[in-house]
């Protein structure tokens, strides 16, 4: 047992009653919205793109990419033929509600079913922070190690799905699914957990198969 | 291009005097400090765990765990042989100059000569926070993607050195270490950069040899 030491923090929460607000205009308009988190480089975009290829035809899909810098997201999103719109957070380590009602602004949505915010890279702020969305979505891939529940326990206990993506990758690491699944399931026992591959397709029907339960 | 959106935030840097502070009494007492950063699960304590495997006959070591919950980092370091303090971050993002100061006050540094802290999973927000130490020295895995240097532009900005981890992954992962470079050393010319493999070894003696060198 090595030597702990515990630091205090205060947190304000502010944010909570826009959250509510904008959750309900969205349902209103018929616009489901998936908030999407992860740590940076665990492939959100590539899900992402993915999952519009398999959907395009079926529902009318946008994505506000949210980033501290550039547009290499929106862009390869907007090349699928995706409504895309890019924020820049100036620095900012995560997206609360105010932040994705105007990026929302920022483009059309009639007509659009389901929405997803692709927030910023980042396992720990994005979780203390409700965007308004309807259905919280984490990723986290295979290399980055099946320890990660017990060190950032927030954001798996606040995520409706749980996707382990890059499966693929999995004979190259040393990830066990089963050992991560009851660390997660121990944290958060309504989870759903969708191991999947974008690159081979494996998995994406059960996740695919949700999201369109899922729309109003 | 797609459309683009900036959001603004302020920020305080109270923190600064702190640093210099114990950035000084650091150095009095002859401990260099390194502040290690990264996104989660790239591999910092595997990297830290071959690091003092390797030097740990030549010069004394201690290693300061920050991490949101558990103490799975700072055990495997004990295990090693070197003096490890877990500090819980109570779901902060980052370290501060105040934390690592509290942190460091955990343990005896008698003889010690090369101190490291090991920075809570998190590629943005640890690079706002000056946390007293000599040198910040950041890590990038070849499973995370070549093009994060674009993506989160101030870390790479304010490390003195970049270490490029699990490069013996690089047959399966499409990551230009060349290209990598060349983004990095636009944003910051003077940083250092040893793409290194923990597994093999691979470019670890070029990284200890420039610790050995920085020592007071």
């Amino acid at each position: 047992m090595a030597k702990v030491i515990e630091l205090n923090k205060s947190i304000t929460d502010s944010n909570d009653r826009d959250a509510q607000k904008l959750r309900e205009e969205l349902k209103q308009k018929g616009v489901f919205l998936i908030n999407l988190m992860s740590s940076p480089g665990s492939g959100k975009t590539t899900l992402l793109s993915s999952t519009i290829e398999d959907l395009k035809d079926k529902v009318n899909i946008a994505v506000l990419e949210a980033d501290i810098d550039s547009d290499v997201d929106a862009v390869k999103i907007e090349k699928l033929g995706a409504k895309s719109v890019q924020v820049h957070t100036d620095g900012m380590c995560h997206m609360d509600a105010g932040m994705t009602k105007r990026g929302l602004e920022g483009m059309d949505l009639t007509g659009i079913k389901l929405a997803f915010l692709e927030n910023v890279g980042n396992l720990i702020c994005p979780a203390e922070f409700d965007t308004g969305a309807h259905k919280n979505v984490m990723i986290l891939s295979v290399p980055e190690g099946d320890d990660k529940p017990l060190k950032y326990p927030l954001m798996f206990s606040m995520s409706d799905v749980l996707l382990i993506t890059k499966t693929d990758a999995k004979p190259y690491f040393d990830f066990d699914i089963e050992a991560c699944k009851e660390r997660v399931l121990r944290l958060n026992p309504k989870i759903k957990i969708f191991p999947v591959s974008a690159e081979t397709k494996e998995g994406m029907d059960a996740w695919e198969a949700w999201l369109l339960e899922n729309l109003f």
